[in-house]
């Protein structure tokens, strides 16, 4: 076994329509698990690494599938809490063409919104972690999520542990003041920061300026600025920021930015054919983490970064479940998805 | 188009896993649609009758998957209010053999659970209707639908509609001392009551000494005294009982008794092959309903009942989607299952 | 490769909603080819003998399916013309408990119903041929079709070639006069006649008189009356019997008789748990074709047949997919269903 | 609700094989309901009016289902008759790269067919009603559903009704020398024509020259001949035209042109990558009938038209699942695709 | 986490045609992963106990899907080797009422029937253990499977860790005189024995007289000769019997029976509905074991076993999931499959 | 019935899971069969030529479903041998954008290749054949599936019917060496050659030099010099080469060249979208085939080829189902892919 990664937040049961169907046309539900720090953690247990996903289910069977889906992909859920009542769920209908996937959510009271302080022994879980991941939406859940969230970021960077944080900013969970405030202050105990292009900007006010991304166009200055000032005012070690300019629901351009406080390392451009595009950023943040903790520099980490990213893309469901030998194949260029027999 | 009825109550989305898997196992879920009131009302749809579902769902997709379920078998929605945050669910994993079925509820917090009393205009609502017909589900909801159940139900007497309540104990939602006592004061708009075996008991603490439900050993005369001191207490005009004796997950015993204040009508009893017996009790309502409503007497009506019930065994879902001359055929005779060319 | 046996019909596309749905539940139609005659050629295939099966099919891909059904299972198609408007459909709704199968032909202006008289060379299709079999549903089918069923059944009769009739009465296709007529002129060439409880009296007003078949009460003896009358008024070899008591949807009890003129062979009784009880008869007269081709006598060849026919019901579509070895398993005493490792 | 709008035709059955599986692949055809009438009905009844769909069909389940599927998408069923002896079907096989998409009708003897001048009471059916709209398939069905279509649109136009027509030439159904003589009596009454590269020439000689459609090269100018052409000869109000280019059947071009007398307007031209283009035309005509409803002008109403149809593409089976909201968001420029949270 | 328990031995793909599907209609197969020593190692780690499953998969994709499979139910395999050519896999029909489940075997040549003697540290992996668990399949995989075995069980004893073998007589893997030469060997090392009625007569000679398990008649006099020879021959603590009696493929008769030495003590018999009864000796393994480790004595450890095993047989696939709970409740009376809410 | 073409090969079991799942998700494989030759069978079965396919199947189930899925397509199966231990069987997995397709083979020890020489009568076989057809995949199963296959080439050679060959390198049945010299031998009794890219090259070392395919950039000018080689060393009529340059695993580039000795005939290229690209080069050689003997010239032979194969890949499975119609269009230009209705 590798190193042993923690991350904390959310697990959702997520309930797409088969296909390409609509919600309305929906007889049944495809059921897959999935939310950002888990996604990450599944990304890290494929690469081989030991990690651990931190969080609370109710204790009945729907709470015990989402633990399975984990573990059968070899994360460790040795610490997740049971109780509370419920399992957050989403809808998602995947879109096509001109027509764009849609989000439904129905998280609120999950258990893991609903934990309180001091349930989980922080010290105990993160004994002999090389690294803690959590996102901006786990904060977001609720004022105890959001005060766990800060036990656990503050532990960790007291024991020396590095600590990064998918900003992910969500505007149905809370508003942009709040996100503001609250992720500042935990944004004093991380040292990487992953964002897309709204995200600094809708919880920091940090603007790429000239960009429209609706349109596909992406101006990597503004991005450059953007990442700057995230590291700037936070103190960060490094700053990566995901590059999607959207085609259609179809087809997406995609690549990743790595800023270390001396040079911007951007990653070759994608053009991917979507298969599900959820999970996307989470991968990147999986590939990220593995690649700076396995020693990849600057180049090479954003470029295994982005090629596991580009990958998910192509895979059903939150999870990326890709080998390193696959992402590691595509970034050093391998993209013609001949057959391997 | 027929008799103008109306039911009030909370429509859910079911999720239940393929077949006979296990939550564990299911990697896609079943959806339909289905809550007592609403059972109801879709029964008499099919029966002819001009059926009106009241409720609230929320203002997306999944809310108008509920109403669509409803409209396409010719339930009239029009009363159907928008808003709130969220649809109820529930689980349902149907059981095999000895292994019984199971349900996870998650509906705390639907939009039909957070209505304010005033939101319904009952006296247009009821405008024109024979019937009204409520279960002992919606006041458990919240003290809110408790309230507007209430409203309802006393609109309904004013007006001079006959109105019907299925009692419908469900523990996880209210104590049996908060049923007591809402249900004691919504029974005094109720003409015709309907319950199990397990509803009288728990709700009002009337008993049917000695039967032993989990055995399939059903005590006849103890269930004569149930609905006597149910009709007595309450000064209803009848009683309807269904009874259930499980031999198995997949085989039960099932008949119905109708006691009207003279006499005690038992319908023929039926060994049922299960493919699905969620909503088998209101099958039995709204197949009463229709009974009663048509000028069935006595015996007519708990035959034709207990016959609709008897079919709802044998179809997938909540709903149960049998015509009149289905009914009528089994009620008077031929269970024999030959192939209808 | 066995003895050439030659049978001639409709075979039609069967949809038949998923599981124990209804019509008005199915997103999909799971889709299956059958009819009578074709089912019977995919028993005695699956025996071991040349089978071919005779008709038309539109010259589209539909009709190439249909086709390509029976090639897969190794009924020879050699003689199935190609042309006409239509492929003949059924809906077929499976039943399950008291709620009885639904079947919605849609099989007017089929291919095989607009043909002309001369459209087969008879004498060459039937070269070689041990026995020719059809059913009382392709003269039905339209008066071209009956009058080359009479071409059919004339040439075998003339060639020397063993001639079995399937009564089936099918009241949707034509008046009980019209049948009598038709069938009478028929029946000339016939040796072998089979049918079940009904088809005697619907079509040559020859009555079981005491039995009640929706009751599932069969009288023996008022059967054999029938099965005499038959072989005297029509100078038949032998007659064989279904015999089928209808529990449930679910559950039938199933056996056969066989009377040569001397004796009547009354096979075990089966009590099957029905799959798809659709082709049970056809099943039976594949069996029974394979015996007395293969030499078996009265009790051995209605006991194949039965064993035959009562393992159809455990398979899904109309065609019998079991081998000789599985028929005599089940004709010999193994009905115990253990494992086959 | 809006408007009231009232479309006449026929519904089918429709059967294609699980997602790119050719005909002779499928052991399951998934099952919608669709028509081109029918699926302007249902592109209407979801942008919020009061959409009425008239048709015959037979009293049996698959009859039934049809309606159900009109039903849960809110389009009133009232006036549809039911008798006649079959429900039309067409099996549709859905192409992919180089392989085109191919459709086997099985509609004829439908119950529509047959139908009588004299069955629907056109004057109570468009009591109300601010439009009409049917289709060139209706008329070519039979003599006697063209002399209904008559019946229904002389009535509209007398009644001061806008009438609405998609040309729809089906070569299978009908000559061109029969489309022109019978089309051209029915345009006498029509508004609105609507029509793509291929009905103006086909049905009525109208030829746009220079394109070669199988190439993908459209010529505007000849399509404003064409325009011009039918709204001279017809007295049309406006002429709208959908510009398909086929670059495979996995992508297409699609926009659409508008000429009110004045102006041709020319939506914006969508690369579309399809899920399903059956239906295309028909959301084309249902968004124009709603802009025209609503009082959009010539350009905002040809885009929302096309923006209508673009999503249509997107979505599985012939009706066009999308809200006013979704197309007005295509129509004001995101394509996108970016996820809807 | 309760006591650690170690089996050993194959896991296999298992693809099964849908539903009732006979092998020849199947266009896709189900596909669950199983195997004796793998079901019994699921069922305890259902049961809360340390389960560990030791085998060895080939390193691909096939043999982590194996692996992931035990991991998402929570057992451990820490210690399962990766390597050699395939993954062994069977092919199983379910059957139905008289029509027999098949099986087809394709194992030869696997992974873990070439593991060679040494490859497993025993030593370390039974460190803890309170129990070792094999079957009869795995010796006779191959000669060094059989040797691997004798290690594994050599070693286990000498550690003073109890020892069960569950016979498991394959006669396709081995002659009868191999299996008793070679189990006689094993057998010196076990402590308790697991059989059913052939078992120890296909194995040593050890025959129930009078029993015709295929008319499901079983005596339960001889099976106590079998135990009582069976203990007095090996030295064992105890032996467990199933019993099964074959009403049909749909339906069976089922119990068990525990000797001690001193008491024949024999559990209920239950009627059970099949959905699935391989891996039913396995669970009546995995449910006695958890017995024994958890101190029931001889009457309750029997029920407990037979009553997991009942259930067993309503759960899809090898694994037997369920819980403690409703083994319980099923052991102490509720046999009723009453919906749990 | 046209020409008699015999092609000779293993033909497998193909299991793939759902749509684009990858292998850990499956919980079911979609079940086609394919091999080289069996392909190429299918295809000119598919053409209206009598193919025959000759093989060796297991006697059991699965073995027959091999043979029912060639009969199915029209395919002859007179010479399929019964017995040998096991079906080969491979695993697919279907790539997306990026993400490679892959291959898991379970082939070894198949019936095939334990053939001895003598199992197949070849003059009998070959009797009245106009062509006989085999891939390099045969005689890398086994020596004696080598030798047979000499035996089956030089009897054609000798009866004076054409030889083709399939070079079909694979990596993993064999080493370039031994391919080499078994192949040098083999290729004396061949008439035309077909290949890829890679084939000559890992075969025979003839190379390519300046292409790089996985970057999807081919010289055609040192195709002409493989095929030139190719010809020159063994004596051929002439040489086929496929070419295909991955974009992405969804989308390539297709086109394919023969050289007669006389000119290099290069076909046009096509984009295609790719459902299902296993089977795209033996749906080339069966297109080959097809042309060459119904007298197709040089530049009609590789346009139907192309075509051909060009339409394979919109085909799920092994089998290329495709009409000459169908090819025929494409060849000569329709590759628009409009609905043909």
């Amino acid at each position: 076994m590798g190193s042993k990664v923690v991350t904390f937040g959310e697990i959702m049961l997520r309930l797409s329509p088969p296909g390409h169907q609509r919600f309305v046309q929906a007889t049944s539900f495809d059921a897959v698990y999935g939310g950002g720090e888990a996604n990450v953690a599944v990304s890290l247990a494929n690469y081989g690494l030991d990690a651990y996903f931190v969080t609370k289910v109710p204790n009945h069977e729907m709470g015990q599938c989402a633990v399975n889906a984990l573990r059968s992909l070899g994360v460790h859920t040795d610490y997740v809490a049971r109780g509370g009542d419920r399992l957050g769920i989403y809808f998602c209908e995947l879109g096509a063409s001109q027509r764009a996937s849609r989000v439904i959510y129905d998280r609120a009271n999950s258990a893991i919104a609903q934990i309180e302080p001091g349930e989980f022994e922080w010290a105990e879980i993160l004994r002999g972690a090389q690294w803690f991941h959590f996102t901006g939406i786990t904060p977001a859940l609720s004022d105890t999520a959001a005060a766990v969230t800060l036990e656990a970021a503050r532990t960790a960077k007291d024991m020396g542990i590095k600590v990064s944080a998918d900003l992910n900013y969500r505007k149905k969970l809370w508003s942009q003041e709040k996100a503001n405030r609250v992720m500042s202050e935990l944004m004093r105990y991380v040292d990487v920061a992953i964002g897309n292009e709204e995200d600094a900007e809708k919880i920091f006010g940090i603007s790429a300026h000239s960009s429209d991304v609706t349109r596909g166009q992406l101006c990597m200055e503004a991005y450059q600025d953007v990442a700057q000032e995230l590291r700037r005012r936070f103190g960060l070690d490094s700053v990566a920021i995901t590059l999607r300019e959207s085609i259609s629901a179809s087809d997406n351009m995609w690549s990743g930015m790595l800023y270390n406080g001396h040079d911007f390392h951007v990653s070759r451009k994608y053009r991917v054919h979507i298969v599900d595009r959820v999970g996307g950023g989470d991968s990147f943040a999986g590939g990220l983490i593995y690649a700076l903790l396995t020693g990849m520099e600057g180049k090479d980490a954003v470029e295994f970064a982005a090629a596991a990213s580009c990958l998910k893309h192509s895979v059903f469901g939150d999870f990326n479940m890709v080998s390193t030998l696959e992402v590691e194949a595509l970034a050093s260029g391998d993209g013609s998805g001949r057959v391997q027999r």
